[in-house]
Formats: C-alpha cells, structure tokens, sequence
C-alpha cells in the first residue's frame, strides 16, 4: 500500500531528505510531500510570477498565498501529516498545519526535542503520536508495513 | 442575531475582558467563549482532577488534555474565532487553534501586531480578515450588526 | 418554525427592504440576513477599519475582506440563500454566493428576469427553484408555512 | 504526483489548449478538465439528446442540465481549480463554479485583468492565488513541482 | 429536548394529522414538519406562482421545484424522518426521502403494512426501526422521553 | 479519465448488459457496477450464506441486508449514478437510490418513460439530468469525453 | 450556555442519577441525555411495540433496534459524551458508542477504573480525556464554566 | 475492482491469514489491512520506538498511541470492515473500530458467534451485514464480484 505523507515544520535545513533517504534505504513505499524546501524560492515566489510589489508587506502576502496553494493542494492529497518542531524559528506555519491536520481528521505524527515538551503540550495531547527525533517518526512509519 | 465567538490566544493577561467590555459597552450580541484565562489554574487542572502525576511532563500532559476537551467544546459552539497574537511567548495553542477554525470552515479574523508580519503571513494569508489591534477586531464584528 | 434567509445580491437599491416589509406584512417568522446594504460603507469598511491603503487596489482588497468574513458567518447560520439578478452591475459576487450556497447543501431560491434566461441557464439549473420576481420568491417563502 | 485541474471559465476561444500546450511542453504530469469547449456543440447538446424542444428556454434548460451534470463530475475528480475571468461575456458559470470550489474546499487560482480588480474584489479575496495571465497561473502550477 | 420530526409519505389522506392529534395527546415537546399535505395546492403551486406553463409536463416541474424546497429545507430541520408507505399510489417520493435522510445521517422510522414486506425490505434494512403502523411509530417517539 | 457508474434500477432484465455492451463499442473508459443482477442469488443470497430462515420475512431481511451491503460499497466507489425506472415493478430500491445518491453528492442521470413524468417529477427536479431511455443516458456520458 | 452531555454506558445501576443530581447541585446548566436506563424496559421495548417475536433472537433484534434510534436521536443532538466503564458486563456497546462519539467529532471523556487501564488503552489514548470516577468527569465538565 | 478490507478484531491467533488465504484462493483482489498481527510486537511498540517509559501504563500508552496511528491511517483508506468477535478476550478496540466505521459511513460486516447474540445485539443491529463465521464473512465479500 502507498502513502504520501506531508512533512510539515520549518525550511531553514534539510531535515526532509534526511527523512527521504532512510526511507528509500528501507524500500517503503512512501511519497514525501513537502512545502517548498528551497528558502530563497519561498520567499521570491510572489514577485517572481507576480511581478515586483509596492512594499515587502506585499511581497510577503504575494508569496505566502502561492505557498498555501501548494500546501492546500498536497495536504489535501496525503493520507498522514508529520509535524517537526525544532528550538529555532517561531513555526507558526507547522502549528497552523498541525491543527487543520487534525481537523481535517489526517493522523498526525509530531516531532518535538524534550525541551519543547511545556509550550507544545495541548498540541502533542491532540496528535496522534509524539516523538523526540525524525528517526523515530520513520519507525512509526516503517511500523505500518510490518 | 446571536453569536458566539471564540477568542484564541495567549492567557497571560486580560485582553479578552477588555474585549468583553467593548462588546458589552457597545450592546453587541456576542456570547464570548475561551480557554481558561486563569492560567494557574490552566497548569493545575490536570493535578486538580487526576491526583499527582509522576513528573512535570505527566502533570503537563494531565492537564493539556482537559484544556484540548474545553477548547475542543467550545471551539465547536462557535460561529467565528479571533487569534490573537502578541510579541511574548510561543503561542503555539494560538496557531493550532487558528489551523483548526480554518480547517473546519468557522470564519477567522487575526489580530497581530505589525512586527509579525512575516512570520504570519501564511496563517494571515488564510485568515478571513487580519488587523493589528483588539480594538479593530471588535469593529469587524460590530460591522455584521451594521 | 423560524428561519434566516440570507439575500445575495447587489447592494446598490432597496430591494431587501421590499422584502422585509412584505414579509412582515405576512407575518413570516423569517430572519432576514444580508452583506451590508449600504454601499458607501461596503467600499469604505477597509479603510474606516485598517486605516488608509496604499492604493485603491489595496482599498479594495482590506474592504473585501471584512465583507467576505460577514457573508460566510451570516450564510452559515442561514437555512436557506435567495439569490437576485438585476440587468445591471457585474454581480459576480451573487453568482459566486450562489455557487457557494449549492455546494454547501443550502436550499437556493434564484430570482432572475426573463432577459437574463440564457446566461443564468446553469445556475437555474442547479437553483431549487428559479422564479422571475422578488414577489414570487417571497411566495416561495410563504408557501412552507402553508 | 498526477494531479486534476478544472478550468473555469468562458468557452468561446481556445485559451484552454494553450494552457495544455504550455504545461504539456514543461512535462508537467497535469490532466486539465474542463466543461465543452465547444461552444455550438454546449448550446445544442440538450436538443441533440432529448430531441426538439418546445421553446428557446427549455432548449436552454435541457442543454444547461447536461453541462451541469459534466462540471459536476469532473469538479469532483479535481485536486484544484482556475477560473479565468477576461472581460468579455457575463461569465457567472465561471463565478458560480469559483464559488463550488471554494465551498468545497478546492484550492483555487483566479485569473483576472487588471481591469476586474474590483468587481472580482470578494472573489479574489477568497481564492488561494489571484494572478493576472493564463501564463502566471501556470507558473503557479509547475511550482507545485519544484 | 424539543425535537422535529419529517413525516415523509403519500399526501391523499390525513394521516399526519392523526399523528400529530396522538402527540398532542401525550404532551410530546415534538414538532412535526412535512411536505405540503392540501394534494391540489402541491399540484398547483408552481402556476401559482410562476403563471401558467406551456404543457402538463411544464406544470409538473414548476410545482415539484417548490414542493422540493419545501422539503430540503424542512428535513435538513429534522432531528428524525417517518416514511410512511401504504398499499396505493407509486410513493417514489418517500422512497426518495427516506434515500436521502438515511444518507444524511438522519435517523429513519419505516412504517409499512405487513403486504409490503418483500419489496421494501432494504429500505426496512437500512432504516433504524420498521414498524407496522402509525401508532407504533408514535411509540417509538414515545420512548425517546420515557 | 476513468469513471466509474453506478446502475440502479430493476433486476428482472438484461437492461445493464445493453449499456455495458454500447459503452465498450464506443469505447468508453466507464467501469459499470451494480447491484446484483442475478435476481434468484439476489434472493436467495441470505440463506445461501447464513443457511435457513425460520420464515420468508427473516430470508427476505438476511438477503437484504447483503444486497444493501453490495450497494454502498459499489455506490462509494462510483463517480455518477443512473437511476432507471421502468413501468413494471414498484422499484422503491431505485428510488431510494437515488434519494442516496442525490444526498452524498453523487451526480444522478434519471432514465423514465415518457408516462412516469408525473409520479416522477420530485426525482426528476432533483436529478441532475433527466432523460427518456438508456441510449439518451449512455449519450450523456459519452458527452464527458467529447 | 447549555450543553447536553450523552451518557454511554451500562444500564444495571443509577450512576447517571449521581451525576444529575451533583451537577443540579452544582447549578451547571447541562442537560444530560442517555440510552434507556430502566433495564427492563430496554430489553422488552421490542415487544412491547411490534409485538411477540418468533425468538429471544428476534426479541434481542427488535428492542435493539429501537434503542439504537434512541442512541442515534440523542448522541447527535450532544455536545459531548461521557463513556463510563466498569467491572462487570461486556459493555460493548459504550465501546461502540465511544469509537462512534470520536468519529463524528463529539468531545469524549472516558471513565474506567484503573483495573481496565490496559484493555482500554486504545480507547483512552484516543478519547480527549480519562478519568477514573465519575467525580472526576463532573469536575472536567465544571471546569468548562469556570 | 480492487478493494481494501480492514480486519479488525482480537490478535491473539491467525485468524487473518486465514482469510488472506482463503480470499487468494479464490483469486479476490482484496486488500486485507490490520491492526499489528504480532501480539509482542503491539505491545512493545511504544518502547520499541520511544525508550523505556515509567511504568506499565506509560507503556500501554506509548503503544496504543503508535497501534492507533496505524489503525486510523489504514481504516481510512479501506472501502469496508470486517468486525470479529469471539467469545474471548474483551475486545473493546474491535468495538470501538466498529463504531467508528459505522460512524465513518463504512460499510461494516460483524461476524460473532451465537453465544454472543445478546451482547452484541446493538451492535449487529446498526452492521451491514452480520454472520457468525469468517466463511461466511468471505462469503459476502466474494458476492460483491459475482
């Protein structure tokens, strides 16, 4: 059985392919879907198709609606979210994500250090496992084809 | 017409009785509902029920999942959500919270102060309305009255 | 039994009064809901909320987004949507409430003349029930207390 | 990742094919979908099935019941939709079938000119992405794939 | 708990009324709702309000348009559907009903004489409860109070 | 595109083989499901695999409730639903059938003739597509491939 | 603002006449609503209104499914459920109703002592919040008015 | 048609391979999806992945979270569910899933031996179909491709 699984949580490093690589060394037929992992990208997007805008409030507006159109469409078409929390970066979006996951009724892995365990409590309380590390996430997943 | 909304958001200081009086001082028909705005109480709800827990994370845990039950109640009763963002502390519940109005169709307004433009431009990007001030949220919801 | 009834349509003449009046006339236990009626504050609400917008584009934009927020929270607590076209005005906006209405399961009354037969033929097609006049919608209405 | 998009819009030019060009010549794994497309063939479709009917209006009627019956299906296969606004024709299918989407929770790319800015305002408020060419839409697409 | 009751079945005879006087009766906090019960003004009520129509045919679709307004928003009121089938007339509309209602969620009373028992028995399959007649229906009501 | 359609209707003919047989000429790529077409395992289906029923009532209901659980399967799976009605035969199951279909939004071709107009008209009004035989239904779906 | 609470559950002795009258006590403004608790009465309900059946079996089919109309009416007209477990009885029926409490989205708290700890594990880990007496579920409902 | 059918129940013996088994024989294209098959497995699960945890109830609890992600991730893509009770072990999950798929609008098969009938009585009356062996069960979903 496929599954394609979004991977919600910040853009800054490139934790998705760690994840994508442990997956393909253990043969799992699982399809990563992701918002867009290239930082620069993310933030041009708006001008880039758009065309220059008047201040950086609009830019920023520009490109967050092509990035949620990106994030609707995939999440939409994936049968479990993974939420990544890490100590940098405020992670708004992986909260965001995290909560319409939930409401939209996709089970929910999320990843969070010890140290996150306070702030992120009713959010862990609400999915469907928590783990510390992007390793154990992939054992979670691996333990759907066991 | 009655309304009832939820107003998500940090519980470190009064600004939802703030809102409240506005509301009531302008007559507006709006039953507000909430989080626990006693924070205290808030950390201690799951000890107070469930006896002492085995460690921080336990007690942090017994009372996440009575916070989600009360916010899952009312969030549900609800006919629009205002998420409130301030510059203190993560505000992580604010962000699922908002993910979760947004998922399950409720109309969202977002307040937030112009230093978190960028950070919350996804979620601001899929909020209904965005302003910056209380005061301004409280005229969007005069404004159905109009 | 009582019942909201939202009325799209364009805000430039007094029609939803008309209705008002007639069906208090009758004495229908029918809440009437409506975006706002008064055009000036409909373009205005933006910049009387949010302050002046760069340009008259971003005027547009911060208006409609508080129109947007007050049509979904009043069409949802609404049993059923009367939709009226006029031969003037562009009235995407009605055709957009009206498709909204049909996929969310809301019983849709269309009121369109005659003249306007041929480019509102789907939309009638998919519309419960399609009549040419304001009065014949209201009987509608009267017709389930009957 | 195949994906299924819908457009919206009038029929009475080849915009469409140009779009299926573009993506088709940047191997986008894209199946567009869309209503008849050709035009003579959408109005005489309900007579061309059902036989002569007895008035302008009921050939309308007939015809309108068979298109809506073909965007109703091919909506429902589609992970997302665009609707294209220029500004000839009345165009309220395209604003009737924006606002399905919406409700349906379809994301949405609206494709307007400058000139609709605001009559289309509420539209574009709502919609995920607004762009202003068939070819910005498309690039918006092939970011789903970066 | 006040609750509302769609009592789906034939309209040619004053059976819903008995119903209603046996509720009464028992002083059940039941309000029960129901197609159009006076069979010629159901027949008529399309001319009626839309003028006369070209054919037989015309005159038929005008009228069940209302009639089915009338029902949509009615049972989308509902807490619970009676449908009631007898041993005259074809009754598709109950049929239809009750599709509808058990497909809604709503929970169905099937009330059939014993002659029928072969060609309704998957409607009696999928509905909550088959019963034999009106006044056991009522007394499953009844129950709900007890 | 494939599609898949579900056909109700009557299982006293060979009716569903007939559209089966013209699709596959005109190649279409519609998988037809229904229920079953064998009217003899139709009825014995329930003591065939549960053994004897104390009396024809419990072999009726057995049989039932294995024919209702082939249907919601077949309906889930499919895209659009055709609903044909015959002069023979009360057919409540069709009826019923499409009430369903119309409920969770599964796109409904209604096939009767012409002297069923009348006992047929809410269905009709309701359907998305009305037709007078198979060939005009079979016509409708090669009309999503042209 | 009023809450109705369902109270899943055995029927062998008063323990929702505690949790009334401790909440009457405690002035919370709660409806609580329940499956039939006359145990007696639950089992003949069947009988009582369709008659004598052929067999206990029947007898069983005939009561249940009127207690489950009962279940159905109530359950959706709730704003949460208590699922209370005890020692004694199969009690498959509060399993049911919690897993069907937590698929239609109903907020769900569960009661077991702590010798069920490990059978209910799962049922636990997926309900919002457990406790291990009634006390403590009455005080996670006072909390929501405080 | 290929189908995915999920298997709850007890996971104490083999009796899934058994009906794998059985279902390849007859060339079914069925896909069987599970709960954890290997008992050891799903109990240790939770520190398997996560590490030692305080105490028993620490790690049921780290297991079920782990067992129920996967069995929401598979119940969610499957198009039916087979219920199994025996007449050991308490098997609350198999009712929970049960009432979950009931709830989900899955189509839902209960197999439970005769001794069981009283208990079992709400539960088999809101199933689809209910049998009293896994042949039987077999027996229904071989009938969906006859």
């Amino acid at each position: 059985m496929e599954l394609t699984i979004y991977l919600a949580g910040q853009i800054h490093d490139d934790w998705r392919n760690e994840i994508r690589k442990k997956a393909e060394k253990e043969k799992l037929p699982i399809n990563f879907v992701s918002p867009q992992e290239n930082h620069a990208l993310s933030d041009d997007i708006g001008e880039k198709i758009l065309g220059e805008q008047p201040s950086k409030v609009y830019r920023d507006d520009a490109a967050s609606s092509i990035n949620n159109f990106r994030t609707r469409v995939l999440l939409q078409k994936s049968d479990a979210v993974i939420a990544y929390f890490g100590e940098s970066y405020k992670q708004w979006n992986t909260a965001m994500d995290a909560g319409a996951a939930i409401q939209a009724g996709k089970p929910l892995i999320l990843v969070r250090p010890e140290s996150l365990i306070h702030p992120l409590k009713e959010l862990s309380n609400q999915a469907d496992v928590t783990v510390e590390t992007l390793d154990q996430a992939l054992e979670v997943l691996t333990y759907l084809y066991e």
